[in-house]
């Protein structure tokens, strides 16, 4: 199948940042593309050939969706899995596969596959709701201080608590759960690995994540991690692992703690594009996005190292600010070499909502470290 | 003004590939933009926030084109510079400003705006006809062999033709047009520069054309050129000045000469990206179309230096081929690390068309530019 210049249609359940970056991949490569999106005003909604408004979580609308393109992906996991499975039983081609992205959308589901594919991961209960959780707690069998985890619709910081005294117990929302080990880790790192349908992949370098002290939410990534090069060797081959388990065509993003005592342990992973990946647009031989694309299409996948040195700068909504959204001193970091703005095109701004990304590359790692904290104290994301 | 997610527009007159490569940045940076071209399915007519169908060339369609935009650029010269000066007039930014675009236009104004700003070029005589041409000819004031260029409409190798036999006269079009001497150059090389309205202005590192033997197309770009550096930056300077004699703002693309006595002449300049800028977009830390971008928005302008060498590769329509088109062996370049096609999106291929273009990176020039070769005599743009 042709798919340059075609009318071969690649199906994007998901118009939000990371369908927008994916569409710029799309019309570098001019690729026919239809993306789904609940929200009219969507980042995702221009430069694709046909955007549609609709729930991702209904089934008819995404098996209406699906049908009328030859390839189906996604770039945010809370999708109807049953009417992706529908579309498979058609034939069509959904990437990831609709069982693998059902496991990881469930975070018990997803910690139980580790289990059963001797996977190394944090020691854990699956709990079906919160009151058995509490039973454990009060039994004595679980004791603090451990993470709970919602099992469903948990993102970036959402639905993830450290309960460290009787009270936190308080604030953890109803439904099925678990409770992990709170890990002493050195560091949080992530691996992206890029698999096609032929079971071709290929790592990218490991990448370092520093989060936001109190919003839980990524601040800074680095490429390359700061590690020696034997724990990012073993990262890359545990994540090419954890990306064959799930049989995973498109991205998969491992998120892994590195421990004190040097071991790796999967923290969490996600089928698609992923913020630990921004920086690859601007570093990277092939970017996230094009070997996404690439792997979904069956492609050969292109080179994932590095041009230079890299920072990624997340841009969340500034607290105290809501309404409609104004970037503040973006000329001052323009003025800074080796510094590009991404801006999603969110028009409304809320505290920590992502905004948009800033990429800060150098040949040394540390000189764009420093540049990127000039970057995160200059900008701000507020509202007129 | 703020221009980020904002109601700010930019006007582009022109949707093809420059249009569509520029709108890559605006989507990147969330701008509105506005485009207009004739062809209903310009490459730019997606990614876009309004795509209008209408004459370049006609002064109604471009004024009230431009009146709906903030700031009104180019990514062809081929546009109404009355109605842009009119739009001048109305207190609309335009960038280029129409007296400059109105001189390059126009081959014979442009040689004589380097006669007058003591800018080198080759020696040369404007002609209101191509009878007075011959005229010289027969005189013996014009003596074979010279180069032919008509005044206006000369773009891809047409309108350019030397004259090296009595016969060579035959093929050559009516109207104004320049006999030029014949140069004797070792190289032909590019600078592009960028200049905002504060008159700040960069320079790219100079490129090296090589072409087809036969079209009098540029089949290969590779930067850095393999000339020395003394050559290279006095190439660079003297492009400043090319730039800030035309006032320009946006881009300015200088073609020179490099002779075999180590004389360095300007050839020709585009007010807009050019083709021999588009590696930037993978070897540059900032790219040809988003200093474009920043420069007509009197943004800071970013770093031109080069994170990779690299060889661009111009795809066009194989000849004996007309109609839909089909790429054959992408998936063949593909697998070589470093490669990037850009499918422009043009449906219908013809002989010598511009379709696309792939980029080659890689630390080593040379290697670069193997593979180039390697692209070259792989990838097919026949019909289907």
């Amino acid at each position: 199948m042709s798919f340059f210049s075609s009318d071969f249609t690649l199906g994007i359940l998901g118009g939000g940042q990371l369908g927008k970056m994916l569409l710029t991949e799309t019309r570098k490569f001019d690729i026919k593309t239809a993306v789904l999106d609940p929200d009219a005003s969507a980042p995702g909604r221009i430069a694709t050939n046909s955007f549609s408004v609709g729930n991702l979580m209904d089934f008819q609308t995404v098996v209406d969706f699906g049908r009328q393109a030859d390839v189906i992906t996604v770039e945010i996991e809370a999708v109807n899995t049953e009417a992706l499975a529908a579309l498979e039983a058609e034939g069509k081609k959904v990437y990831p596969p609709s069982a693998a992205l059902k496991i990881i959308q469930n975070k018990c589901l997803q910690k139980a596959h580790y289990g059963a594919n001797n996977i190394p991961t944090s020691p854990f209960t699956n709990y079906e709701s919160l009151k058995d959780l509490m039973l454990d707690v009060v039994s004595g069998t679980l004791s603090l201080p451990f993470v709970w985890k919602s099992a469903e619709a948990g993102y970036d910081g959402f639905g993830v608590q450290v309960v460290r005294e009787i009270k936190d117990l308080d604030t953890l929302k109803e439904g099925a759960c678990l409770a992990e080990n709170l890990v002493d880790f050195q560091n949080e790192i992530a691996v992206i690995v890029a698999r096609n349908a032929k079971g071709e992949a290929v790592t990218y370098p490991v990448v370092e994540m520093e989060f936001h002290p109190t919003a839980n939410q990524v601040e800074f990534v680095l490429c390359p991690a700061r590690i020696n090069d034997q724990i990012a060797q073993h990262a890359r081959e545990l994540a090419l692992r954890v990306a064959d388990s799930f049989k995973i065509v498109g991205l998969l993003a491992v998120e892994l703690f590195l421990t004190k005592t040097g071991e790796l342990l999967v923290n969490e992973v996600a089928p698609r594009p992923h913020n630990s990946g921004h920086y690859s647009i601007e570093a990277s031989v092939c970017s996230q996005f094009e070997n996404h694309l690439r792997a979904v299409l069956n492609l050969p996948l292109g080179d994932t190292s590095s041009k230079m040195a890299a920072v990624m700068v997340n841009l969340v909504g500034a607290a105290g600010f809501q309404g409609q959204v104004k970037y503040e001193n973006i000329e001052d970091i323009l003025k800074i070499p080796g510094v590009t703005p991404h801006i999603y095109g969110k028009r409304e701004t809320r505290p920590f909502r992502k905004m948009g990304h800033v990429t800060i590359v150098h040949q040394d790692i540390e000189k764009a470290r420093e540049n990127a904290a000039t970057v995160k104290s200059t900008i701000l994301v507020k509202s007129t």
